[in-house]
C-alpha cells in the first residue's frame, strides 16, 4: 500500500532542501522537507514505509451555506473523536523510534514534515462521492452554488472536498516555533510555499491557509510544535471581505490598498514595530485582539509561492524575532497562547491581485491571567470590542523587541 | 444630582407593568420595570435616589474601521478594570438593603431593572466631545465615513457614541433566566421592547442588540442573572450580512427570505423543535456552533417593539421551555454556558424590512467536558468547523423538550 511519489532536490537556491513524498498506510500523503546536509548528500535516508495497519482514510465532511449570513460552514463530526493531549510517549507527531509504537512519521528523525490530517475538516478521501450526492463531480463544480444540492431550496450543501495538512516544525516535542534555528524557519517557509502551490492546483481548492494554534488555552490538542495548512473549497469570509475592500479601494482611489496602507503606517509611525528590506512589522490600526501584529511584504505578493528567494531569506530571521517577542509580551507569561494566521490570496485568478500575503498573529490573552472571551458582541454580532489600543500594543512590542 | 425622569404605567395590556426612570449619582440612567401588584397600586415605592458619591460618568471609547476587513472595531480600554466575579455580598446588581454598601440599584427590591453600564463599550457620556475630535457632532454624522477622521487617510475613527445597558432579570443573585416565572419573562420582553424603541430613537444608534452571556466558561464576570442591551453606532457585521442576503434573495426570488426559510424548515421538519401560534423553534440548517437554536416569529417583525401583545404572551412561556431544555442538553451539565443573541433589524429605515427578529441561542460547549475553541479557521478566517450536525442538535432537543 505504501508508495513513494517522488523526490525533488532544490540545490540551486541559497537554501538547499529536499522534498520526498510517500503514502501512509491509510492512503494519506506524507512529505519530508529536509535541510540536513546528510539527507541532502544521501548518507541518511528517510523511511518511506508505514508499517501500521490502518483502515483506508475516509471522511464524511460536508459544507453548507447559511442563507442568513451567506457564510459557508463545515461539518466534520468525525473530529469529535480526535486525539486530545496525549502523553509525551504517545505523541503522534514524534518520529518513529525503535521499541516504540509507530507514529504518523515513519522515520527515526525528520526536519520538517507535512502530512494529510487524520481528522480533517476537508478531505480528498470522501466516503461519499460527489455523484452519490446528486452531483456529477468534477473540477468545474465547486465555484457555483447552482451545482450544489439545495436543502429546502435554501441551503446549498456538498461534500467538503479539499485538503487539510499538518506541518511539524521539528521532530522535538519540546520547544516552539521561536526556538527553531533561522535555517529551519526557512525550511518551513519553503514548505509553506511548496504546499501553497500544490494545494492551489487542486481543482476544488479556492484558498490555501497556513496557520498555527499555540497553547492549551485556545484548545490546542497536541503540544508538539506544529501548524496546519488548510485548503478551502470556498473563499473564507475574511478573505472575501479583503477582496471586496481591495477592489472597492482600487476603484475609488486608483491605487493599491496594501501599498497605501503600508506607506500610511510607515509615515504615521506610531504602530510600526520593525521594518526590513522586504517586510514591515506593525500593529494594524483597527486591531481586534488584545495582542495583534502583522507582517506584510513591501512588494505586492499574493502568497508564499510568489515570494522571491531574497524575501524568504529576509523573512526567516524576522519571524524568529517576532515569535520571541510574543513570548515576552506579557510579564510572567512564558508561552503566550496565539494564533498565527497567514492570509493569502484566493487561488481564483481574478482575485489574486487583490490580496497581499500577510501574517496576522494574535492572542486571546488580554493580561497575564485573563483570556479575552468572545462573548455576545463578538460571537453573536461580529462586532469586536478591544480593551486596549493598537498604539499600546505597538509600544509594548517596541519595548521588548530587541531583548534577548 | 439625582432626578426622576418620569413614570409610565401600562395597564391596558394583558400584562400591566410600570416604568420608572431615575438618574444615578454619576449621571447614568436607571429604569425600573415593575410587575409587582403592590408597586402598580402604589403601596410599594421604588427608591429613586442614589446615595453614593461617584465621579460623573466619562468614557473614552472610540470606533475604527479596519481597511482590510471593512469591519468596525470598538476600543474601550477603561473596561480592562471592570468588576470581575465579586463575592456574593459585593454583587453590584443586588438591591440595596440596610446595613450593606449601596449597589447599582438603590431600592431594597426590584422586579426587572435596566441601567447604563458602568464600564460601557459605547456611551453617551464621552469625555472627548465629537467636536474636540475635529467633528461637528450631531445626528447626521454617524452614517457617513466621510465625516469621520481618517487615520493615515485609511482608517476612519470617531468617538463610540451609543448606549450600553445592563438588564437585571431578577433581584435574586441565584438562579437563571429559565427560573423566572413566565410573567417575569414577559416583563423582560416588555423591557427589551421599551429599550429597543428608546435606544433606536438616539440619532447615533443604528442597531439595538439585546443579549445574554451565561457562564464563567465564556468569561461572564458577574454571576447575578442579567443580560445586556447594546446599541451600536454602526450596523454589526452579522446584521449587515443578513441585510445583504435578504435584499439579494428578494431581488432574485421576489419573496421574503425569512418566510421561505421558515416554510422550508417546517416542510422539511428534521430540524424543527417546536412551534406555537406565533413562533417556530428550530436548529438552523447551517448552524455554526455545537449547540445552536433559533426562535423566529412566523410574521415579519423587525424587532421587539413591533411584536404584538399576543406574540409577546406566546413568546414568554416558549422561552422558559427553551432555556430549560438548554440546561438539559448535555448530560451531567446543569448550567450550560450560552450566548443568547437577539437579532433585530437595523434602525435605518431602508433596512428594516430586511431583517426579522430572531433569537440565536448558542453554546461553545461541544461535549460535557469540552468547550469549542475558536482557533485558526474560525478566529483567523471566519470559516466555522462544526463537530456535530444541525440534525443531531435538533434530535437531542426533541428528546429532552418536554422533560420537567
Amino acid at each position: 500500500m505504501n508508495s513513494v511519489s517522488g523526490e525533488r532536490l532544490n540545490k540551486n537556491s541559497d537554501h538547499p532542501y529536499s522534498v520526498t513524498s510517500m503514502t501512509l498506510a491509510d492512503g494519506r500523503e506524507l512529505i519530508y522537507f529536509d535541510d540536513d546536509p546528510e539527507v541532502l548528500n544521501g548518507s541518511v535516508k528517510r523511511i518511506l514505509t508505514d508499517s501500521r495497519e490502518l483502515p483506508h482514510a475516509k471522511t464524511d465532511s460536508e459544507i453548507r451555506r447559511d442563507p442568513l449570513s451567506g457564510e459557508w460552514v463545515a461539518y466534520a463530526s468525525h473530529r469529535m473523536n480526535r486525539t486530545f493531549m496525549p502523553p509525551a510517549n504517545e505523541d503522534p507527531l514524534a518520529p518513529t523510534v525503535p521499541d516504540h509504537l509507530p507514529t504518523e512519521i515513519p522515520s527515526p528523525d525528520y526536519d520538517v514534515v507535512v502530512f494529510e490530517n487524520r481528522f480533517p475538516s476537508f478531505s480528498m478521501h470522501m466516503s461519499r462521492t460527489p455523484s452519490a450526492e446528486g452531483n456529477d463531480g468534477g473540477a468545474e463544480q465547486h465555484s457555483s452554488d447552482d451545482d450544489a444540492l439545495l436543502d429546502n431550496g435554501m441551503v446549498p450543501h456538498r461534500p467538503a472536498v479539499a485538503r487539510c495538512e499538518v506541518i511539524c516544525f521539528t521532530s522535538d516535542i519540546s520547544g516552539s516555533f521561536k526556538d527553531l534555528p533561522v535555517s529551519r524557519i526557512r525550511t518551513v517557509i519553503e514548505a509553506w510555499a511548496h504546499r501553497t502551490k500544490a494545494l492551489s492546483a487542486i481543482p476544488e481548492v479556492r484558498h490555501v491557509y497556513p496557520f498555527e494554534n499555540r497553547g492549551e488555552e485556545i484548545g490546542v490538542t497536541l503540544q508538539h510544535p506544529h501548524g496546519q495548512i488548510y485548503s478551502y473549497p470556498e473563499i473564507p469570509p475574511r478573505i472575501r471581505n479583503i477582496v471586496h475592500s481591495s477592489k472597492k479601494y482600487r476603484e475609488e482611489n486608483g491605487s493599491d490598498l496594501f501599498d497605501d496602507l503600508l506607506s500610511g503606517e510607515l509615515g504615521e509611525g506610531t504602530r510600526i514595530i520593525d521594518r526590513t528590506d522586504h517586510f514591515v512589522v506593525f500593529v494594524p490600526a483597527a486591531a481586534k485582539w488584545p495582542l495583534e501584529v502583522m507582517v506584510m511584504p513591501r512588494r505586492s505578493v499574493p502568497d508564499f509561492d510568489a515570494l522571491s528567494q531574497e524575501e524568504r531569506a529576509d523573512l526567516a530571521p524576522l519571524l524568529k524575532k517576532l515569535y520571541t517577542a510574543v513570548d515576552k509580551f506579557f510579564d510572567g507569561v512564558e508561552r503566550t497562547p496565539y494564533i498565527a494566521s497567514w492570509n493569502q490570496a484566493p487561488t481564483v485568478p481574478e482575485d489574486r491581485d487583490h490580496v497581499r500575503l500577510h501574517l496576522q498573529l494574535f492572542s486571546l490573552m488580554r493580561s497575564p491571567h485573563r483570556l479575552k472571551y468572545l462573548a455576545g458582541s463578538e460571537s453573536g454580532m461580529g462586532f469586536w470590542i478591544n480593551d486596549t489600543t493598537p498604539e499600546r500594543i505597538a509600544q509594548r512590542f517596541r519595548e521588548i523587541w530587541d531583548d534577548k
